[in-house]
């Protein structure tokens, strides 16, 4: 392979590659303007802010048209960035990290390849949402569950990859996926695990394969683009039941995380159960300006009217459970005497049949039993309302209650002497840690108000990597900053993560700067 | 670095070698010779056979001294082998793939660094092995269980490393191993995860990091040298239940992998329950020569009278329940009405304390229930006795009774032409697949005997790849062919997997050769 430095393409060579795409997936799924080129950039930017769009976005329909267009890239040394949906917008949407790269979008590879109800798994392509996946098993009767997100309209495919979070039992970390296959950057095709002997039969069953298992490898990382994907599939239960546990007093967020984590070690909860602070669980159903017209955050005494009026107090627990009715029963019991054994904490919750969940009144209830929609969209408008964005700051913190307590203590000050909220949902991810989403809400019509939270993410980033705290995840403008708090031994990981970009992409083309992987070309050494 | 192409050291540079590693860990921990230093070839070879035995086994004590060592290696292009205990003996045991490299072996690096009760996980070294593991979680009095495999004496992390089996809920793929510090092949040092973030505080709790993971891509390979890994514990439950399932009939096997798997994927069995056939289940408390002295195979009649007279049948079924007592009452009833609604089919458990697990009368049941020890050590002796040996044949399979039928249909009379019992253990790895450990046990005292073994599995590993079966672990006089199966897209996983090791190990040092893993000198392109 011809090793070019690449760079964002202009000018003859964009022309150039352009004229290529189109010739291998057709004029019209090759966009430079119009509505849904648009969609491209971070739609939390104001309106003129333009650091992560692409120059072109291209959208193939098949494996071998991915294919072709990374064997272009490579010729003329275009970079690329491939999503599925495009859709998680607390981390830059749609947009590219290198401003005037060329996205892949791969929203037209939208097949279910297979459903299948005796070993419970799909195998699908990354265009699939959500909601699409959702709809199929629903609509041919499948007897099935997925474990879905918050908002449905992503790629179950892309979410996966960006380790982003579902609720249920395989919404643990990794708990999901199980086999890709992946255009390599030298436009060959590999597949993982057992996929990789041809016509195996446990591809998509087994974790593992022969050898180093690379599925892991190709998360949050830019050495391939995955085209399709087993996901593991949950088994309708007897009953599922949303449960909802509401705290009034601040401080009980030290006793409610040590409950949560014993009743997660000791397998009574299962999946990823969340503790929302009162803006974070109010935003599900309100906006901030329904309650305060302030200046600055909401004060003491208007969190505590918004949670009691809302009844999610000052902390409010989301989860579910699942089983044989006895199980479910005992499960109930138990989760709710070990609550309810700090003073004050109400715990709720409604078993009913799988086929009722559709029908449950609260968006947050029909997500945690596993119906996907669209409605917790508005938690986006918590402040600016239709010009509402949220930027997240979301690091790992183990799952013990006075440690979640100083981690609050140290940060939350930040945010408010900044005159913004502190909108938390602790998410445990396993019974062991959370991930602490911290999101800065902000009107993003609001440039300065933007600005602000930009700063602020930037100083919680940096005080974060200080004191041990590392983010599962970061906004595209970020990306070089979170990487750079993972410094254990001279930046070991990263020196090591190089060598597999340089020898696996020589060329450098597949989404240079995703998550602070850069290859060679731009790293300026 | 100086890239030299390596091959097994000799004369002049072995003696420099063995020079610089007694500076390093005192010459009394390099061993060439003498008892200990025997342990480190494939034991179940005949006397004389030296395909995989080492020029000298190095002993460190410390992380530095393993950088030390590799960077010494690097110096003079002398490969080594990593291992922990190098105990697995169906596999090779403590041997090594590349005749005359030079042993890493990592015994005396046996601390445990942490048991966290509260998050429920250890941190430990490469020496540290089950038995000790075990033996330290009991004399602290730490409320938590280790899940343990059949033999206690291997390495912890080696096991991991390998993907070694245990049988509780962290046995299943990839559940027990969180964070990795590792050695490079250039002598650096990195850490997997948050752990490559310094002084991060879910190292060992979160199984991701900010990038790609990569954690399996020291597993089965040869990137590295694993120093420390984090390990997830479970807490002890109120009660924990062995049960057996036993049925006399061989056709019973279809409807036994579809109960199971049924009660698998909706979580009333956790951990990883096994299907083990007569000889399998009766090795472990007799000896094949107990029960017949004919030549070849044992014949049906008298399996039907070994699994009538020690209670194990033509399939005994072994797994734990664990839990709150209501939840294991509510199980352990279902799981005996799945099974026994197979006619004779017979059913057994016993609730008990975890404390009293070290009291059950079945080796068996004592694994099952979380309790290392070395007793089942003696289904090695199923042919031979103190002379016994296997070789497994061990391949990935879906969970679905039809299938496990036509597999064994296929590969029993290939054993049994060759005058070899078909002893077999099936390992629901997790509730989609499992591994068929199809031993072949022999008399390596019998060269002849042990060359039939080495042939049959040569056979089937060939014939499971053409039928889409791949094996999760090979022999080391396997591991190429084991490899050549995994053949999609002419061989583009192994392709990409070599880029990888060309580039992190550019003198090819490390455990060459390992699951079919070469370094671009000794590929022979």
């Amino acid at each position: 392979m011809t090793v070019s430095a690449v760079s964002a393409p202009s000018g003859a060579t964009l022309s150039s590659a352009i004229t290529r795409f189109e010739e291998i997936v057709g004029a019209e799924h090759v966009l430079t303007a119009g509505a849904e080129f648009l969609e491209f950039r971070d739609p939390f930017q104001p309106p003129g802010w333009d650091d992560y769009t692409p120059s072109a976005v291209v959208q193939p329909a098949s494996v071998e048209q991915v294919q072709a267009i990374v064997r272009v890239a490579n010729e003329l040394g275009v970079p690329l960035w491939a999503n599925g949906q495009g859709r998680n917008n607390g981390y830059g949407g749609g947009g590219l990290r290198l401003k005037g790269s060329v996205t892949v979008n791969l929203r037209r590879m939208n097949r279910i390849l297979e459903i299948n109800d005796e070993l419970s798994y799909a195998l699908i392509e990354p265009g699939v949402s959500f909601l699409e996946l959702y709809a199929a098993l629903r609509e041919g009767s499948h007897p099935l569950m997925l474990s879905v997100p918050d908002i449905g309209w992503g790629s179950v495919i892309g979410n996966s990859l960006d380790h982003g979070i579902t609720y249920m039992g395989y919404g643990q970390d990794h708990m999901a996926p199980c086999g890709l296959e992946v255009v390599t950057a030298d436009g060959g095709l590999l597949r993982t695990g057992m996929g990789a002997m041809p016509g195996n039969r446990s591809w998509n069953l087994y974790r593992r394969g022969l050898g180093p298992t690379l599925d892991q490898l190709f998360m949050q990382s830019n050495f391939g683009i995955v085209t399709k994907m087993g996901v593991w599939l949950q088994p309708l239960p007897e009953f599922v039941m949303p449960m909802t546990v509401t705290s009034y007093k601040e401080d009980d967020i030290v006793a409610l995380v040590d409950t949560l984590r014993v009743l997660l070690l000791d397998g009574t909860i299962e999946g990823v159960p969340c503790l929302l602070n009162t803006p974070s669980a109010a935003g599900m159903v309100s906006r901030s300006s329904d309650w305060w017209d302030g200046d600055g955050p909401m004060p003491a005494a208007v969190l505590d009217r918004v949670g009691r009026e809302l009844g999610v107090g000052r902390w409010w627990g989301r989860l579910s459970l699942w089983g044989d009715g006895p199980v479910v029963d005992h499960k109930f019991a138990k989760v709710k005497a070990a609550f309810t054994a700090i003073p004050g904490v109400a715990v709720q919750g409604k078993k009913i049949t799988p086929a009722e969940a559709e029908n449950l009144s609260h968006p947050s209830d029909r997500v945690v039993a596993g119906v996907a929609s669209l409605e917790l969209i508005r938690m986006a408008g918590w402040r600016g309302g239709d010009t509402g964005g949220h930027m997240d700051f979301a690091p790992v913190i183990p799952l013990v209650g006075d440690e979640v307590m100083r981690f609050i203590k140290t940060f939350k000050p930040m945010y408010e002497s900044a005159g913004l909220d502190f909108k938390s949902d602790l998410m445990a991810i396993s019974a062991r840690c959370g991930i602490y989403v911290s999101g800065s809400n902000f009107n993003f019509a609001d440039e300065e108000e933007t600005r602000r939270a930009y700063s602020m993410v930037r100083t919680v980033i940096s005080e974060a990597g200080k004191l041990g705290y590392g983010v599962y995840r970061a906004h595209l403008n970020f990306m070089d900053l979170a990487a750079d708090q993972f410094s254990f031994n001279d930046h070991a990981y990263r020196r090591f993560v190089q060598q597999i970009k340089d020898a696996v992409d020589p060329a450098g083309i597949l989404s240079p700067g995703k998550q602070g992987i850069w290859p060679s070309a731009m790293r300026g050494q």
